[in-house]
């Protein structure tokens, strides 16, 4: 496992394959397209589920859960839906030794069958809003797969709301698109652009899709997150509608939103390197890692005595680890914690113990720069204040990375086209809005529309296609 | 909601029916035999969830994530438990619009790709033990369903271990129904009788399984919890072996354990009543809800400022709801909160305000008997005492009830039949071991042995129905 990957800048997939299977985050199911997330990337995914529930918790919204299984019939309830989803349905057909009467799809997801139990729960103005998430698994059959980025099956949560008014709607989600920015930047430590997605490449069945996205190590754009504004789609669909005070029946306005194991491999993208995996503070399952190191039996006797001592000051404060396995060398132990990207070492020789320090090194400062040696009496103090450092220090390495890959091309095609076949990265350009332009830049550099940014640098300028006026800086990439 | 529900004398399973949807723990699906979890229901099963995943982290597990499809020619590896399970399956046959090569299941229990996945993970006797949990939903194709207690998909854990020795596989096997029943006892208030399953009752592929049964208020078994020693079963269909210390390649010896959403089902029907749920304070999602009793608006304002401050004091030492809610009568809430099982209800009227005291209504036990009043500032003290007098009063009340519908028969079988037959109950009787004799008692009777309990009254006697000697009592029952 301590073996090296391969390297980054050779290989960018093969290291990301690579870094995924020896850091132990996943690995092949014997199903086409299928992953088995190991226990420490389900430790992780453990971490950015606490991050993301409290949050909904905190926003109103409770836990629930919904069916695997959705007749066949209810999918074909909203036309955009089904054309978008048809395609990548996994579909029961035979249960209990029978052929089913109704094919039963596996939840690619989970908006029809809301869509059927809403209608039965809502009633009056007084039922609304509903705010209710799901964590579960759904199935989308892809035909080309990657661990995490894209797998036939995936464990996500999906938020399904629905509203009196169209404005509350909106407000969702937005809420929501926010609520995905904040835990994005501040737990996970990758800065995000918050933005409209295109009517091309908008959720099957929604009005509006907002989504954020993300750069990876390869400037390359990942939908981290999404959020819809479902309008009254699905609520005609499904006949979702409630007594208002008027005392008319109206149909209700609904929203859904997502975020998936997808955002381990943000995470993996964003923040690893040729060392290994590198994990914010906020969601490494192990934040600190003790080392002995020992040439003699006295000298082990005297370091795992200290090492005692400073689980019983550091346990209460940072998920730890102790490292004592025997017949394993300090290099070995290292190299092996740095691959699983745990944010601090804490290295104990006898020479530390002799003087009641430890040296620290950090995972996010290579080499002798991010080392120290701390005092143990301070360590109760210096650990936490350390991890929020390391916390800071990652969101801003990853936001320099993004805005030195960012460029503002303005209305110049070429220009456009010179950065996305070269270098790569994040280009702002003027859009008119119309769909065969976003197709013409698709068809020339494989570069989609990420999404409208809310944050427009003002002003209005040319189409970078057509020529004609735009209202609105689009950012524009190749993606994941 | 605050209708009265079916007495539980009249007709239980309708009283059962009943309570599980008007206290909105759970609705019916559209797909036959599935059921939507509710906010409430999740909940209580998040709780559930966060009491169990506690104990295995404790006893050195970690959760992982493995595929919801199995290709079929895995379940064939292990012929009993392909017998076992083929009856039950949903499997996919369509993907992406194709028809697939070799179908896939639905999994009904993870033991088949765990064992291929472990078979590639364990080498050497120092990758043992492998303790994984995964928290997932299995579907398992039942003709006769009920919610919670029998439903086509359902929650659960599912524990996989694989160790060096048979004795240590055993160790962990009995390991985790103890972890079973002391969640049962201690967190859901309902007491259990360990023991083993007949031959004729094992999980389909394991060497013995293990469980722990429960009585519900109809004076029925249910079995809340198993675990399996699964022996060399599962590693020799799946080649899970690593090489010893000896340098001789060995296989392994596997266990896996499981508990699910039919506690759910349990809690119900153990601690309901005709008012309602009645749910132990550990699991409960609301352990106190504060009612405010006003007439004119200034008594509005007086107790709504009370309760404010009372939020305060109690918010952080219980799950608290205040029901401000305006337009309904306290006595309407009164009768909603004993639906929902909350164990405390703090009222608060004009007069409590102006004596600086509350109301505290017990659910455990009704009537005035079950009231009191207190003084402000004795609540953050009482209250928590009060929750766990609640939590121990609910198991003494529910082991009284099984004691007193507990039967020691011996080998009396006409009086084993008289009991079944009549008030029911669990009857502890001896039994030689032929599954002759446990057949001819489930024809005549339909009771089932429910296990062979651990703990045994000693001695030996004559078999109930043949009459040979018996080493061992077992308990039998009828059923969910």
């Amino acid at each position: 496992m301590a073996e090296k990957v391969i390297p980054r800048s050779e290989d960018y997939s093969g290291w990301y394959n690579d870094i995924v299977q020896k850091a132990q985050l996943a690995d092949y199911a014997p199903v086409r397209g299928c992953m088995v997330i190991m226990p420490y990337g389900y430790a992780l995914w453990e971490n950015i589920q606490a991050g993301l529930d409290r949050r909904f918790k905190a926003t109103g919204h409770k836990n629930a859960y919904f069916p695997l299984f959705i007749p066949m019939s209810f999918l074909q309830k909203e036309a955009e839906h089904v054309e978008g989803f048809a395609p990548e349905l996994a579909v029961v057909t035979v249960g209990g030794g029978e052929t089913l009467e109704e094919p039963l799809v596996v939840r690619p997801t989970s908006e029809t069958i809301i869509g059927h139990m809403y209608a039965q729960w809502i009633r009056s103005y007084r039922d609304l809003p509903v705010l209710i998430n799901l964590w579960n698994n759904v199935v989308r059959w892809e035909q080309r797969t990657r661990l995490f980025l894209r797998t036939l099956e995936f464990l996500w949560q999906e938020g399904h709301t629905a509203h009196a008014t169209e404005q509350e709607a909106e407000d969702e989600t937005e809420r929501m698109l926010n609520v995905y920015a904040d835990f994005a930047e501040n737990d996970a430590a990758i800065p995000v652009i918050k933005g409209r997605k295109s009517e091309s490449e908008k959720f099957a069945g929604a009005r509006h899709s907002y989504s954020i996205e993300a750069m990876m190590g390869d400037r390359r754009a990942l939908q981290a997150g999404t959020s819809h504004n479902l309008g009254q789609n699905f609520a005609r669909a499904f006949n979702i509608q409630y007594l208002d005070r008027d005392n008319t029946l109206k149909h209700c306005w609904t929203t859904s939103w997502g975020m998936s194991t997808r955002m381990i491999g943000a995470v993996v993208m964003v923040h690893g390197d040729d060392q290994g995996l590198q994990l914010p503070p906020k969601l490494a399952p192990t934040q600190a890692v003790i080392v002995p190191i020992w040439k003699s039996d006295e000298e082990r006797a005297k370091v795992l005595e200290a090492i005692a001592r400073l689980r019983t000051m550091l346990a209460p404060i940072a998920r730890l680890e102790i490292d004592d396995r025997e017949g394993i060398t300090p290099g070995f132990k290292f190299n092996e914690w740095e691959m699983k990207g745990v944010p601090l070492r804490v290295e104990v020789g006898p020479r530390d113990v002799a003087n009641q320090q430890v040296v620290l090194a950090r995972r996010d400062i290579a080499g002798k720069p991010g080392k120290s040696t701390a005092a143990w009496a301070e360590l109760p103090h210096l650990v936490p204040e350390l991890l929020k450092e390391i916390q800071v220090n990652m969101l801003a390495k990853a936001r320099r990375f993004l805005d030195e890959n960012t460029y503002h091309t303005g209305s110049d095609y070429e220009e456009l086209k010179r950065i996305i076949d070269g270098p790569g990265g994040f280009v702002w350009a003027w859009w008119c809005g119309d769909a065969a332009c976003e197709a013409k830049v698709k068809e020339d550099t494989k570069a989609t529309i990420r999404n409208i940014p809310f944050d427009q640098p003002g002003g209005t300028g040319k189409c970078l296609v057509c020529g004609e006026d735009s209202l609105q800086q689009v950012v524009f990439a190749k993606a994941y």
